[in-house]
């Protein structure tokens, strides 16, 4: 049980949610101590110190008051001259809604979008609290699993489509994909685009990684090819590009039409981002170039060290991930890899997420991330190869 | 039309929601320009410095990742410390949730607790982002009204207690009260809690303006009354006590038994707070309390600068507010406080919030923030006598 018998009703639905399996690995690693944390998804280098000090300076000039809930005009502004050039078409300030994270970001659309009896189709598998805040709802997940071939993961956008019916919401596409480094093609992304305006069905698009790829500088995006009234609602975040995961701030690139609603929605939620950091993100997007190419070509190299050594061993099944800073592979013979992580905490001191906390399609795997420091990654993988055998 | 015809489905429970006749006004003025706003509730001081270089010392002591979805520990420990004299019980840190901001508590907890089918008894006028937040999780509001006497705002304890039915999951009671500065008793808070008791009914109470009363040195808490098991779960927040409303950030103090549903909602909104607001709120909660001192007493003065004087209009009706810090105050004659506040920012320039925006009970009121200067103040009610006659 959730709560004592003795309190009135919590909901239902959300004393149902599942706790987060990688939490459940996390806080069983926390509590024997020395575990090296690859479970998360987070860079381990701090923001870089221009960003900081843009916040203390803003501090200083005080702006610690209340702002406008779509966010800061000056923060609008330098992300729609981010986003045009990489979009390769205008992307007009007007557009954008400011969010107290990513996170927040999602389930703020979710908030606008989903009712009971209705549904939201996604791939799997997938970082699982997009699918929780479809069900804080009421709405039904409906998983598409993807598969891994020598090609890397694919997925079958014919039985994506063919999961939406006539109480589809919406389809939520995360890519780049956290666990599985799946990026979407340009051209899959125009099949679905099409789709979603014949059946009048949403697409959300978490594109946070999108910056975090390993050919070209960004991967495809749904504003490259969605026009300015397509029912596309893009979601990204200060998180991974710039190093801000403590901060607490993504943004909403939507059509003009459901910007009233999402303002709304920020209002009753979180109000806005804090001012302060608003004011240190327009450093990050206006300077922060330098500080991505390095970021990507870090993770670059981790990544390859991953992928060389594991890929090596006769029980491991793995593809290079095109984007985010995940290896997510497939062990021969492990059916619980909740089971097998904790192992692999208890007696290697090494901590991964399981394949099962990201949904159909996820057991069987181990989640890696390889944002970490060469000699960091080197000793976990000795202690992995140990415990494989 | 909230949206475009041609975008899909936008829930319609969040298209009904009403757009803040606060903002109405203030928008209209900020077009006209040259208006002194006092339709707001914020602090005019800005958050102060010891505050602000904790923050900017958070920064670069490499406080910018994740943290937990409960709140960072020293926070919760500093909190504890804070509460726990200040109800004469102990109020031990894992009872405690840190949020971003009071505005997203009020949100996880209105996701935990209210479904369709389900409704939140009230007393009105309210700030009307609370019962939004209910309308959102498709729950129906039910609005009891205060009363003005000669005594002040006074509540009938007995209608709201009859307001509640076998559907009802929460009591809302927002004290000290935005916008009439009605401060519930501590009696009343007892028969509240022995109801709730009996009835299995959630309090949810709201005591974001709980240190800015003209009485003592807090207004009366639920968490005074209710024991660590009961159904009480108490918002609250650094806006007002630290001027601190651009920070996001908040907590809820709740019995152990519904904490785990909290760390969830928290996890799926926004993760946490910013870790290194975080980390500025320990000293504000430590080291804050001559400034609060120093804020109930620029309020006080505030306060009653505009009593003096708006109380001797033969068409004003008014009370002195004995917590937070707003007067709400009937005009004679007056039937649409909509278009008086937009005629006093067109032809006097001076912003305040019609009484209409707060629900049942506000209309024919007007409400006016005094967190403001005597020569601001002294200014504005030169303007609205103007226009009074």
């Amino acid at each position: 049980m959730q709560h004592s018998d003795s309190l009135p009703v919590i909901r239902p639905d959300i004393v149902r949610l599942a706790d987060s399996r990688i939490r459940e690995v996390a806080h069983f690693g926390m509590k024997l101590g020395g575990v090296t944390p690859l479970w998360f998804g987070e860079p381990d280098l701090p923001t870089p110190d221009f960003i900081c000090e843009a916040a203390a300076e803003a501090l200083k000039a005080g702006h610690v008051f209340y702002t406008e809930s779509a966010g800061v005009p000056g923060l609008r502004q330098a992300l729609a001259d981010y986003l045009t050039p990489l979009n390769g078409r205008p992307i007009h300030a007007d557009r954008i809604v400011v969010t107290a994270s990513g996170m927040n970001a999602i389930q703020i659309v979710m908030q606008s979008l989903v009712d009971y009896g209705t549904n939201v189709v996604t791939t799997s598998p997938l970082w699982p609290n997009c699918g929780e805040t479809v069900r804080i709802m009421g709405g039904e997940v409906r998983p598409v699993e993807l598969t891994m071939g020598n090609d890397g993961w694919q997925l079958d956008i014919e039985k994506l489509m063919a999961a939406c019916d006539g109480n589809t919401r919406a389809l939520f596409v995360n890519s780049p994909n956290n666990p599985t480094g799946w990026v979407m093609p340009s051209e899959q992304q125009k099949q679905l685009l099409d789709f979603a305006r014949e059946k009048g069905i949403w697409i959300v698009a978490d594109e946070v990684y999108d910056r975090m790829v390993y050919e070209g500088n960004r991967a495809p995006s749904f504003l490259e090819v969605a026009g300015d009234e397509d029912p596309v609602l893009v979601i990204n975040s200060f998180s991974k590009s710039w190093s801000m995961t403590g901060w607490r701030m993504g943004w909403i690139t939507a059509p003009l039409g459901i910007i009233p609603t999402l303002l709304k929605m920020n209002e009753f939620n979180t109000a806005s981002a804090a001012t302060f950091a608003q004011h240190a993100g327009i450093v990050a997007v206006r300077q922060g170039e330098g500080f991505i190419a390095q970021s990507v070509a870090r993770y670059r190299e981790g990544r390859d060290i991953v992928y060389d050594r594991l890929s090596q061993h006769p029980r491991i099944r793995m593809v290079q991930p095109k984007g985010a800073f995940y290896h997510f592979f497939a062990v021969d013979g492990m059916d619980d890899s909740m089971a097998f992580a904790k192992r692999l905490v208890a007696e290697q001191r090494v901590g991964l997420a399981p394949g099962s906390a990201f949904g159909p399609g996820g057991e069987g795997h181990l989640r890696l991330c390889f944002a970490s420091s060469p000699a960091t990654l080197h000793s976990c993988l000795d202690r992995i190869e140990a415990l494989l055998g």
